[in-house]
């Protein structure tokens, strides 16, 4: 039985959306795996009014995760220091579903070296420019993320191009190595 | 049976995170609810490395949610156009764990109007900056996150305060108006 991986990620908003997730998808096969990602769900808009699409959209792509093994989210910060909030309910969601949770993102360091990169604070101290505290506990994500991932976030050394595959690799090699398959 | 609800949200990042929390929980005593605030998990850090010490606030705060009969969460904008990314961790949680999901947020307009109120995108395009898609459904937030919600995102009709609880308090009013008490 082949096992299918949820691919999350902002790769969606991408101006080569669907090229990334081909590519996404042929590395998961590469690996035995079969890769699930959201533009495969082909949702007919005409007639409808925006909200009724976003709303096919969310349900197809719950059940989309509902039915996978497992997801691979990609975490790299998004149009600020921190993970796109849709990525974050997927982890959110596939953690609570019992789901097996792998993470990466192409950014290198921890959130409080993304929050000072994006000019948001400065030093080491624990508080932003707002007075907010900068949470800190050398994980590159908020805790909620980074916890719920089944062995930590992966990150390079150095950033990596948005559309860099390479870690996203090494986490579907652990899902091949460390998942029982059925 | 008293409802109890997790109150999900950045406020566990800003100065007076113990007062806006105590504030929440006296406003849902008043609607005959109990408010679930995530730093009523006292966690004892002393001797543990920060990494151990964030295992123990996850699994602490998914315990409050698995224990919850329901979820408000804080929307509202957080170091970028998007929100908190351990907020929305949070309500895909629980949208998993079937329990009813209410958001606000205390900035007015759509995602892209944050988007484009943040500088990353000009005019009324359908890309940013970056040449990424900037999602419009009119929705106030990504479509997972309000979609995910019992009667949408709740929003005010011009930008209030960070820590003004007036939509929160009118969360707690829908929640105790719809749902059934046991």
């Amino acid at each position: 039985m082949t096992m299918e991986i949820y691919l999350a990620g902002p790769e969606v908003f991408f101006p080569n959306a669907r090229e990334i997730g081909a590519e996404k998808k042929r590395i998961c096969a590469r690996y035995g795996l079969a890769g699930l990602y959201p533009l495969d769900n082909d949702i007919d808009a005409s007639g409808l009014a925006p909200a009724q699409t976003a709303g096919r959209i969310f349900h197809a792509n719950c059940a989309l995760m509902d039915k996978a093994d497992g997801i691979i989210a990609n975490l790299t910060p998004f149009r600020g220091p921190g993970a796109d909030p849709g990525t974050a309910f997927e982890v959110g969601y596939a953690r609570a579903r019992s789901k097996p949770v792998f993470c990466y993102s192409n950014h290198p360091g921890t959130y409080a070296d993304h929050v000072r990169a994006a000019g948001l604070a400065e030093g080491p101290g624990r508080v932003d420019r707002d007075g907010l505290t900068v949470e800190d506990f050398g994980l590159a994500e908020n805790l909620m993320l980074a916890c719920a991932a089944w062995a930590g976030i992966l990150t390079p050394d150095r950033a990596l191009a948005y559309d860099d595959l390479s870690l996203f690799e090494d986490c579907v090699r652990r899902v091949a190595a460390d998942l029982p398959k059925a």
